[in-house]
Parts: C-alpha cells; structure tokens; sequence
C-alpha cells in the first residue's frame, strides 16, 4: 500500500529534474533490479508486487520496502507490462577518471546521442564486451533516464558512465581515438592496437566539427547496399566486436 | 484540410487488424517516404505540412494529396515530433521465395522478434551490408507496424521481408543454417563460406526448439564481460558484418 503523494513523487522521477533534484533514479523489474543488490549503487526503496519477500530478504535493513498491488505498480511504472518490482536507486556522485584508469584498454566515447534505447544498447553491448568505460559528452541523453536504464538490462551497475567536456577530456586521456565516420578506412583493415577510444557521434549530426580534428584514425563499417547509415547502437556493437576479435 | 473520419480511419491503422482490413500502411517523415517514391510499394495518400509541392510533384496522379496543419498532423502522427509528411501506402501481395532467390547469399531468419525497434533496425543494418532477403517466422512482429517501419529509416522499399513457417523454409531452402546460440563456436573462428542462412531468436526465448534441429552450425559471439544476453539487433548486425568481412 502506497501512498497517494508517493505515487506523485515516483512518477515526479520520470522526468530528469526532478531525478536531480531528489537524487533518485529508477529501476523496474526483478532481474535489473538484481545486478544492483551489492553494486556500488545505493538502494533506496524497493516497491513490489507477489511473494519476492526470500529475494529481497538480502537487501540492507536501510531499504524501505513497500508491498504494491498490481494496479498501484502499474501507476508508477513507466513500462506498458509493469514487471514485479520498481526500486529506486541512489544518484552516484558523478564519477572522475584518470589516464591510470584507462590505460591499456578500448573505451567507448559517446558525442551527444540522444535516444534513450540507443545509449542504453550501448551500455548493454559494452558490458557484454567487457568494456569497463563509457566517457559520454555532456549533452548525451542522461543515463539515468527510465528508458536507458530499462535498455541496459541489468549492465549498468557494471559500466562506468562518465559526463564531460570530450575536447578537454580528449586532451589529457593520452589514448589514440579512433572516430567512427563515413569517409574513413575500412573497420576490417584498421590496427587498432591495443587500446584507444572509439568515438561515436550524434543520431542526426555525427561527431562535432570540434571534435573530429581530434580524431587520430577515421574509421568505417564499409557498406554493400544502400541504406543512409546504421544506428549508432549497431555501429558501437560492431566497432566493440571488432576491436576484441583480435585479442 | 482533413475531415474527422479521415482522422480516425488514419489512426484505426496504427492498429494491425485495421490494417490487414484495409490493406494500407503508414509512412512518415520526407526521407522515409522519399524512399519508397518509385519503389514497388504503390503509395495511395500523402498527408503534408508546409511547402512540399516541388518534392510531391514526381507522385503519379493516382496519389491522393492533402495538405494539413501542424495539429492535424499531430492528430494522426505515432511520433512525438510529426515530421512534416505522413503518407499511406498499400501493403504489396505476400512475397514467395524460391532456392534460386536465396542461392549464393547471405539472408537473416528471425524466429519470433517481438520488438518493433528490433525488427526495423534489422531491417536497416540488413539494407546496409546489402541483404536482399529477411525471413521471418509467422509469429514475428508484422513490417507495417508504424514503429518497424519507422525504425527502418527508408530501407523498407530495398529488403524483402517474408513471412513464413521456418520449420519449412529450412528444408526447402537449400541452404547451410547458421544459428545465433551461447554455446556455439566462436563467431570469429566461423568459416561461413559463400551462403547461408542466420538464424536468430526472440528476445527473450532465443531460437525455439523445433527449429534447433534445423542448425548446421551454432555460432556465439564470445563473451568478454558479464552481461546475459545481446540485444538481438546488435547481435544481426555482427553476424552481417562477420560475413561481409571476407567477402
């Protein structure tokens, strides 16, 4: 049983100014919801529906736990087929990181993507590759939306996500970037050695003209038909595939 | 100008079973559109905003054409932001497949994908590594669903998609089946050869037991972090670049 004012309060997270203002953000269903039990991330409160009380019986005494009915979860959820368990989960303090931290390995840098399924994708697609950093622009859609969460399925609390200004970032990272465009040389011929980063532009614009004078090595997945172009999500999954297939 | 009936005949076909009944589809945005203006789609109706009456004028004079306000396209508009044109268009006589066809290529198979993002964006990457054919179980999502469609980006006009019980298909196909499984061997050690068929899975059930059987070889893209699963348009788009890389 939920409260009426807690259900406006849920459904304020929906929208980001409010995840900022509260520090909150949220997770819906068991199997998400269950990589961040033992993360780094904090778990506020969990709201569920059925019989999950062994399954949450592991979760810190600090947890408010709240028993919903179906109607009451659906009111909050913002999934077409509410799934058990809607959580809401600690905004970290934003994440820095170092040359030292990157040092030796492929990360993926995301320039402004905007669609929320597309970074959450990524997000998935980089865990399942091993990949242990995303460095995204400041205007990439915010990670913490329902909708990317929901994308990850679960890989969130394994990825690091960091904002920031990429030409600065670029700068003092000490990586070769090797940046996905149209006119480049083919992915299949590319040495990419043994680390860098792989840069990634907008859905619409591609990568900034600021930005493209910092790329080392132009790169492209080579096209045998005719469509315009892949989707950002397709093309970070290939370029993740490719740079692992040889080590 | 549209009148009411039409507002609410136009938003019947986001529905399938209108649809089916009236045997039109719906297409939006200029880019989208302009694909399938002198393709074998037969376009019945163009709804437009603004000023497109040079880029309208190649339309045979079969089109029925009407101009619109912002909010009435906004009425009849699956998208958040209408983008200008949203036209009807016939859908075409179920297309047949024959050996020769599907002789010294590559085609995807997809058994059961549900999700609309999933299926268009397949349908984008195919177009892009110049697959002509996708086949798909009964039970997969229909290509006119608005969201497919518009998931596609303009590719629809160049893949022919067909939908038919694969069980069959596979043994009247002629044709080696590669299937999209965990425990396969390594996608990068696969020697695919000059044609086949790749046969992926529902999102959530993966390839169903029946047409297991129906495998020649199980190919798994190698796992390197800890994420369960692909998303099942990421794991198209790999198999599609994998096989284009020798090619």
């Amino acid at each position: 049983m939920i409260s009426k004012s807690q259900i406006s309060f849920i459904k304020s997270l929906h929208q980001k100014k409010f995840r900022k203002e509260h520090g909150l953000f949220i997770v819906e269903g068991l199997k998400s919801f269950s990589e961040f039990v033992g993360s780094e991330y904090e778990i506020d409160s969990v709201f569920y529906t059925g019989d999950l009380s062994p399954k949450l019986s592991k979760l810190s005494q600090n947890v408010k736990i709240y028993r919903v009915s179906n109607d009451e979860l659906a009111k909050i959820s913002i999934l077409n087929t509410p799934q058990q368990l809607l959580a809401l989960v600690k905004i970290p303090r934003a994440l820095q990181v170092t040359q030292k931290d990157l040092k030796g390995a492929f990360h993926l840098v995301l320039d402004g993507i905007q669609d929320p399924g597309n970074l959450g994708t990524i997000i998935r697609t980089a865990d399942w590759f091993g990949l242990k950093y995303i460095i995204c622009s400041n205007d990439t859609v915010e990670v913490y939306n329902p909708k990317v969460v929901q994308a990850t399925m679960g890989s969130l609390p394994r990825v690091k996500i960091i904002y920031t200004d990429l030409a600065h970032f670029f700068e003092s990272a000490g990586l070769p970037v090797f940046g996905a465009l149209l006119n480049g040389i083919s992915i299949y011929e590319t040495d990419f050695g043994h680390e860098g980063l792989i840069l990634l532009g907008n859905e619409g614009k591609g990568i900034s003209t600021e930005l493209i004078k910092k790329i080392k090595v132009s790169v492209t997945i080579p096209r045998f038909g005719e469509a315009e172009s892949l989707n950002v999500a397709v093309s970070a999954s290939i370029f993740c595939s490719e740079i692992r297939r040889n080590s």
